[in-house]
């Protein structure tokens, strides 16, 4: 080990000085892979270069570091989205829970095809459907309390095939990324269709994603302090649905800047990725395909579960990316491990 | 000058090391004023013993330096709010220049009355009013656009009374105070009623708060891409307000932690400051009391204008600060200086 470079910067007083060491072998940087879970091949080299392009200061593309955004979708890029968005399962469990003190659901939709375990019924849900449930699982209580029951069901509950937590289904090439991204200095977000409140209780954890840099949907929420000790409450009713060009909106709200990079999985984020090519400099879209049935699942083009609604990558959403010259990851070929786990 | 203090943390990769080295003179620390335009007294001492209860490793009440969120108002907190919101007068302004288009607002409220230098029926305009004037002037065009148009304006126009653009009246003492608490690993958010894309557009320049960090009212914007490239089209239709109740639901929708120091100086302040006490561990809550009539203006209690609609600060406030022990800030005889020209 020595000491191979040393930065400086004074702070405004000069009283003291900030200095970063970079302690290391010589030539160890060049040989570290930070991205080991991939294969060789286009995708990987894409990313690379994207972030060689916008961090090296001798580089046209050179982004400041306060300009380096990276916006990553959640349900299908970084974790398993099938066969059921895990807050869905979230929904039907709590409703479930709920089911007893809630007789009239008995004979009344949707709650009636959940309480009976009917999944065909369910795979035909309608969007007002899903926002019916949402309203009686998602609200009517504090965001603390809110918190906590999510917090509760993913200590327990188990995915369907894998038996394992939800949080241990998240793809371990998509956590290289991440972390060789904010290593790289730059900011990344989570901007997810799911809910925000939801996502933010596991982010940081999951994803080392801090709240704030978690954008998603949210609910209404009242300011009560009728108790003395003000909440906020949980209203069954929508305020921002942050997939589609929604995604696009809630990045100028939340973030208020333009990503350099974005990573999706659906048609959900194609808005987003347009929005982020839209922009100057160099570029990085990137679509996961869910194309390896063995590991995980296969849909989309060429996939076994053409007619999925659960992340929807249609055959027009490749023509644009193929047009677009967006990345399609091949989870199959690019993905030399998918979970942890496995290893 | 000497070494006082090197901290190294290894990353992941154990190939690099980055160390932090405290280079001074023994005993700079504390001969340093953080806060040198502010006098002697109960708020600046409060401020002081905040940040050494949150930082210092050895308080009971330390903070982590991803808990350190402090929210700043910002009309009448961060700069001068009269005798009209700098963004009022960046519509009224705007509606002037478009004026001669639009005859028909000669005779139609409330328009009229702005084309015609009505100050006084200017001053009794409800909040309808506003929003008809906010929804001419601020939509209609794309987020680029409206930056545009803010941006142009901030360069020419100036502030009566002053007679300096409006960004030169922003108080140096508040300045201080955030960039002491940034020092600390505080970070910084402006959270006002004010526009949101509007202040982004100089909130980094000004205050050293990038766009992230400000949380503000917002109208509805649409996805465009029927040009080719995507724009964000601002709609005349209020999305979100960023005031009052909406200061705490705001909080906790782009932040998504809960301050533990909050600034203000009017009602539409009260519950952010009520938001950030009812949290555990060291609280800040401080409100600026404008009783400077002559290096700046007197309203509120014991102001000069009592019953002023801009920056309300009430009787009522003034009680539940004394009741709630948050510490009201004079600007007569707290502030040594008010802004940086004085000097």
């Amino acid at each position: 080990m020595r000491i191979i470079e040393l930065r400086c910067r004074w702070t405004a007083t000069a009283t003291f000085a900030l200095c970063l060491i970079l302690l290391g072998t010589a030539g160890a940087q060049a040989q570290r892979d930070p991205l080991p879970s991939w294969n060789k091949g286009p995708a990987k080299e894409a990313i690379i270069a994207f972030v060689k392009d916008t961090t090296e200061k001798s580089s046209p593309k050179y982004l400041e570091p306060q300009d380096r955004i990276a916006t990553f979708d959640q349900d299908g890029t970084l974790w398993t989205e099938h066969p059921l968005y895990a807050q869905a399962m979230f929904a039907l469990s709590r409703l479930g829970e709920m089911g007893p003190q809630h007789p009239e659901w008995k004979e009344k939709e949707p709650f009636k095809s959940v309480l009976a375990g009917d999944r065909e019924a369910m795979s035909k849900f309608t969007e007002s459907d899903w926002l019916q449930i949402v309203a009686v699982t998602h609200a009517g209580m504090s965001t603390e309390e809110f918190q906590a029951l999510v917090k509760q069901w993913l200590a327990t509950a188990k995915a369907p095939r894998f038996d394992r937590p939800y949080t241990d289904l998240v793809y371990q090439p998509m956590l290289e990324v991440m972390k060789y991204l904010r290593e790289k200095g730059f900011r990344v977000y989570i901007v997810t269709g799911g809910g925000q409140e939801f996502v933010r209780v596991y982010s940081e954890q999951v994803y080392d994603v801090p709240p704030e840099q978690v954008v998603g949907s949210s609910i209404v929420t009242k300011y009560d302090d009728s108790s003395g000790k003000p909440v906020l409450m949980r209203e069954p009713k929508v305020f921002f649905i942050d997939d589609g060009p929604g995604k696009a909106i809630g990045i100028n709200l939340f973030i208020g800047k333009r990503p350099s990079a974005a990573f999706g999985n659906s048609g959900g984020d194609a808005q987003m990725l347009e929005w982020t090519q839209a922009g100057d400099g160099a570029r990085l879209m990137m679509l996961v395909h869910h194309d390896d049935a063995v590991r995980e699942y296969a849909y989309g083009p060429g996939g076994g579960l053409p007619d999925t609604h659960v992340g929807t990558f249609s055959d027009a959403l490749m023509t644009e990316a193929n047009k677009s010259g967006w990345i399609v990851i091949s989870m199959k070929d690019d993905w030399k491990h998918i979970y942890a786990f496995e290893k």
